[in-house]
Order: structure tokens, then C-alpha cells, then sequence
């Protein structure tokens, strides 16, 4: 008798390119299979900010973000669970991750008390008292029901003491074990355990090895990007390329600056997600082959040219810059939507060009060829 | 030897309603034939806001307006001419309308000085002195190049004396006189003439009397919708309607409830056009088969019913209402957008079940059936 393990997904290694060792791969999912690396856009509150799921179907690769704090604060979990989770609420039918909760609960509130069995902190916005466990995150993403979701972490300071952030990552990898052990729908829902330690490397690796003891479906690295400098975010990854397992998928949290994918991507890792590109379009700034643009600047009133010239999405296909311009000095609600539109599809451009460079084992060129347009 | 003079458009009257004399006809642009009575989505600054023009296609019977004024100031019919028009600058491929400025110079400008030259005003946010002639309405209308253009105005408060109101038509019929003369593209813009005179019946019958003398193409009615009670509009309309000629369209300027929209058509009004649809959308209120209600009422909360029942718009297709009530909780973009294209597409349906009934010669009916439920 044969027993059949079930996994709510799986990831293929395809092909490492060979100029950087970057992985080229397939991650299977419930709502698709998806090459890698891929660029996730963020849907923070189950829409992503400005579009509709016919345009987030053009400009993403299928796999989006929702945040699970700010949706079990509003609507509330329950709700979205009489959708039949988010892709009912929103009608996404691509695939979709949550995170945990955890960045934000550290992040927006200012007011918090750490204990073992979860974290008490006040509402960002009303103040009112609220507590998350670990348990309470699981049960929340239960009802969110995304393909891919994420253990409840502590998200210390990257500049943390050492004891404090000693503490800290034990104290994350004990709940990893009550989310995992609380996780209701393993076989459609997969869990991924996050790494945690700061800027400390032997913190970092024991995290991360504790974690593939426990052998999680795929292993993101969180506490980065979070205000220390690239050099510090480029070592940690460094440290641990070569502890994480080769078969599953590794997700860079909250990182996606077309630098940080690219060297991301070169030291392992296979998923990013950012609100920067839509967070940028709302505030007018493009994303283009020769680097960011204001859209708003005066130099653009009389410019009939494209936003950018090498960029093949319908918003360059169609709008003059003089137009985006208006748009946005009229205060116009077109103008953060069609920008957002353009930057999503910049990255889900760069990210393809990233996968064709890995298969073509000239990553390493292609960085020194995009740096050299983009950061000029 | 025949001479052949190219009108930028041409009304055809099919058919009056045998119960209520409403008419059923169509428009012939440049830019496409339209069944009337229509009713044109705003575009205020060449974006009908929230929207694209792939929806705005689908919201719209493909005919749509713009303000004069508002782009005039921003960002320059210079700017829109440099693109070949608003279709150039927006990328609308549909007809087009521009009002003349007249009604915003005496709405938004609480400072002005009427001469017969033209109007001396503050600009409505910086207060930089402004002037428009009859001259440059027309200048800056053959520069936005929509299909429909309209004559520059006085628009005096509707209660203004008789006396005022009589000097003031005088002047807006020599003011149209100069505007047709200056009006540099007759054959591919139709220039209509406007109709004022307040509640003051024998003014309004003068002022039309002698704009006809003029031969315009079309007819607006204007200075109506702006304070005054809906019995005193429906006395205005109810005196044009035997004067207005019948092989000319008639355009009620700024109206747009469904009550005033089918009272309208009832009295011989062919085009309409509101900013209504589109802004009660961005607070929140949807029109329906049932009557208006506000997206965001708690009741909704957890109502996994769509907007509207009885509507087959994509919206009404997709989102449940609780969906819709937490993008607007969350002042999330997409709300105002997903409530706009319902809102349009409501009013676009509405227009083809009245045109639907004046052809079954039952517009009467229709409106007591319709009244009894949105007004229930």
C-alpha cells in the first residue's frame, strides 16, 4: 500500500544559470503553475490599489498578494469566508498568498506587548485593544483561503540586540510549530515558514534550519528591506542560499526595487512582492527602460512620446505623457490607474527578462546591461 | 449647377411616442449615428472620471462630453490642439461634445464683470484675471474639435428680474451671432445655439425664435437644473417644445436624473448629459432598478447579493454588494470606479428602454411603471 501525500503545491528547479547560479523554475499551485522568479503584485485590502482583475490578469503573472491584517480588520475574515475566501470576495481567479499579519502588527502599531502565546497591540487607526496569536493568524488565513500562506512572526528592528533578537527568533520558531500544527487545509493551503534573525548570520541559519527540520512546503526570508542598507539585505541572502532547500520555493517578503529583484534572484531567491510599483503610480512615478520618470514634471506638458518608448503595455501603446500629465495635475483618478497599470507590467516584463536571462545563463550580463540603463 | 453644403451633422426624426410626443430619432456625426434620446457621460477634463475608454464604450452609446472651461485653464486648448483635439489627447474614438465655458464662468467665478465684449472673472481656485469672448469660445472649441459645439452664453440666476433677464438674452443672441461667425469648421463642427431666458416664458419664446432665425444646427436649452423646482423646468420645456424645429436636435444642458431625463424626453428633448451618474458614484450611491441606495449603509455589510437585481452589467455580474461596501470602507480606488461604470450603464439602459418605448408608442406608461419603482 502506497500513501499518497497530497501537497497544496510544488516547485520544479528547471535550470540554474550558470554565469550566477539564479534559479529558473515552476512553482505549482491550486490556481496555476507559474515560472519563476516571479514578481507578486499586492492587493493589500482584496484590490489591487486602482485595477480590476481583467488588468491585474495583464499586468501580473497570475499570482497576487492580499494582507491578512488588514482584512481580518476590515471587512473581517469572516466575511471574506462567506465569499468563499478572497478570490469569492474579489472574483481573482488567479492564485494568491497572504502573509501572516505579523509585519504589519510591528509595523502600524505602536503600542504592542509581546508575549509567548501571541502579540496584545492597539488598532493603527481606532486604538482599540487587539491580540494575535499564531493560532489566530492560521485560522484567519483559513478563511482567507489563499493558495500560499505565511507563519506568524515576530519582526523585530533588523537592529535588534543580539539576546533580543536570540529570543526572538526562538520565540518565531515556536510559533511556526503552533501555526503549522493549527493549520486546517495543509493539502490546499501551503504554509510557508519564515525566516527571521536580523542582521545576526548564525541567527539567520539557525532559523532557517530549525524551520526545514519542521519542513515547510517553501521558506520566505522576512525582516528585510525594512531600513538597514542593500549591503546588510545582500549578505543575509547570501548566508542563506546555500542552507535553503533546492526543492522548495524561496520568497523574498516585501522586497521588489527592480535592483533588489535582480540581485535577489542572484543569490536564490524565487518570489518577490512590493506595493512599490502601485505606491509609486499614485504619486506619478513611472517606471521606465531608462529609469524612474515624474510624470508630473513641467518637461512633460508638451510631450507627445510615450511614457516609455522600449515599453509595449497598452498604456504606452496609447497615451502621450502630456496626457498622464494632466491627469495627474487635474488630480484625476485615471492617472494613479493607468501608471499603476504601466509599472505593474514593467516588472512583470523585468521578471521575464530575468527568467529568459537564467535559462540563457547571461544573468549576470543582463544586470550590468539593466543597471546601467535604469540606475544611469 | 447644385450646391452641396456639408453640415457637420443631421438630425432625422423616425417616429413621436402617440401617447406622450416624445421623439425617437437619429444623430448623424462625424464620428458615428446615434439613436436619440441619449444621454452623454461628462468627461469634465477629457476623463470620464475613473473610467477608460474601453468601458466608457461599453457605458456610453459612444457620444460624450467635455468642458470648455475647465480645460481651457488646464492644460490649454493649445496643449489638446497639439494632439489634434480632445480625441487625440484622451484617445476617445467616439463623438464628442464641448459645452462653450459660459455656464462655468458664471458657476465657478464668483467674481466677473459682463460686458458686451465678453466676461472679465477670477480664475475659481488662483483668482488670476480671466477673460472670454463669444470669440474665443468658439477659438477654444475649434481647438478641443468635438463633433458638437455650443455658443457662448450668459447664464444669470434663474431668478433674476425680468428686466435683466431681457438684456441679458439680447446679449447672449448677439453673442451666438458673433460665436457663428467666428466658428472657423462648420462642416465638421455642428454649432448649436442655446436657449435662455430663465422662467420668463416670453423671453424663452424670443430667444428661440431668434437663434432659429440663425439657422444652427442644433438647439440647447440652457439655465435650466440650476436651482429652480422641477415644475418651473417642466413649464420652460413645455413652452419650447412646439417652437423648437423639428428636424433639429434639442439638448437640455446639465440634466440628468432618471425623472428629469424622461420628463424631458416627454417634452420633445432629444440629448441630455449630468455629472450626476458619475459623482453620486464616487460618494458611494448607486442608482437602481429599485431606486437609489448608498453602497456603504451597514446593512450591506455582509449582502451577498449584487448591486442591482435587475441590471446586466458586468458589475452587477461579478461583486456582491458587501464586496463593493468595503472598497468604499476602505476608500479603496476601485469602489468609485465599479459604482461609476454601473451608475453609466444604468442611465444608458434607461435611455434605450425609453427609446424602446416611445417607438412602442408607450413612453407614459413606461413612466409610471418606472417612477412607481425608483420613486417608490
Amino acid at each position: 500500500m502506497k500513501m499518497v501525500i497530497i501537497m497544496a503545491i510544488r516547485y520544479e528547479l528547471i535550470h540554474e544559470c550558470k554565469q550566477t547560479k539564479a534559479r529558473y523554475g515552476i512553482l505549482h499551485t491550486p490556481h496555476g503553475s507559474f515560472e519563476t522568479p516571479i514578481f507578486m503584485p499586492v492587493g493589500t485590502k482584496a484590490t489591487v490599489k486602482t485595477l480590476e482583475n481583467s488588468e491585474i490578469k495583464e499586468v501580473s503573472d497570475g499570482l497576487i498578494l492580499a494582507n491578512t491584517y488588514h482584512l481580518w480588520l476590515e471587512p473581517g475574515d469572516e466575511i471574506i469566508k462567506m465569499h468563499n475566501g478572497i478570490r469569492g470576495f474579489s472574483k481573482w481567479d488567479g492564485a494568491l498568498l497572504t502573509d501572516s499579519g505579523g509585519f504589519q502588527v510591528f509595523s502600524l502599531s505602536d503600542i504592542r506587548k509581546i508575549k509567548e502565546e501571541g502579540v496584545e497591540f492597539r488598532h493603527h487607526k481606532s486604538g482599540a485593544k487587539l491580540f494575535m496569536s499564531p493560532e489566530d493568524s492560521i485560522r484567519i488565513q483559513n478563511n482567507l483561503g489563499a493558495d500560499i500562506i505565511m507563519s506568524f512572526d515576530e519582526c523585530p528592528p533588523f537592529n535588534s540586540t543580539y539576546e533580543y533578537m536570540k529570543d526572538s527568533v526562538e520565540r518565531t520558531l515556536r510559533w511556526a510549530k503552533r501555526g503549522k500544527e493549527a493549520h486546517k487545509f495543509p493539502n490546499t493551503q501551503a504554509l510557508f515558514g519564515i525566516v527571521q534573525g536580523g542582521p545576526y548570520k548564525d541567527l539567520r541559519k539557525m532559523c532557517a534550519e530549525e524551520l526545514i527540520k519542521m519542513d515547510f512546503p517553501g521558506y520566505s526570508i522576512g525582516g528585510l528591506s525594512v531600513g538597514e542598507s542593500k549591503t546588510e539585505m545582500y549578505e543575509v541572502l547570501d548566508e542563506l542560499k546555500s542552507i535553503m532547500p533546492k526543492n522548495k520555493p524561496r520568497y523574498l517578503m516585501g522586497v521588489g526595487t527592480p535592483d533588489d529583484i535582480i540581485e535577489g534572484v542572484i543569490r536564490g531567491i524565487d518570489m518577490f512582492d512590493c506595493v512599490n510599483p502601485t505606491r509609486l503610480a499614485r504619486h506619478g512615478s513611472a517606471m521606465t527602460s531608462v529609469g524612474r520618470i515624474s510624470i508630473k514634471n513641467k518637461i512633460f506638458e508638451k510631450d507627445l512620446t510615450p511614457l516609455d518608448e522600449n515599453c509595449d503595455c497598452k498604456i504606452c501603446k496609447t497615451y502621450t505623457k502630456s496626457y498622464l500629465r494632466h491627469l495627474f495635475k487635474a488630480e484625476e483618478y485615471l492617472g494613479p490607474r493607468l501608471v499603476s497599470y504601466h509599472n505593474l507590467y514593467f516588472l512583470k516584463k523585468l521578471s521575464k527578462n530575468i527568467r529568459n536571462a537564467i535559462k540563457n545563463d547571461n544573468l549576470g550580463d543582463f544586470k550590468e546591461d539593466f543597471f546601467s540603463k535604469y540606475y544611469k
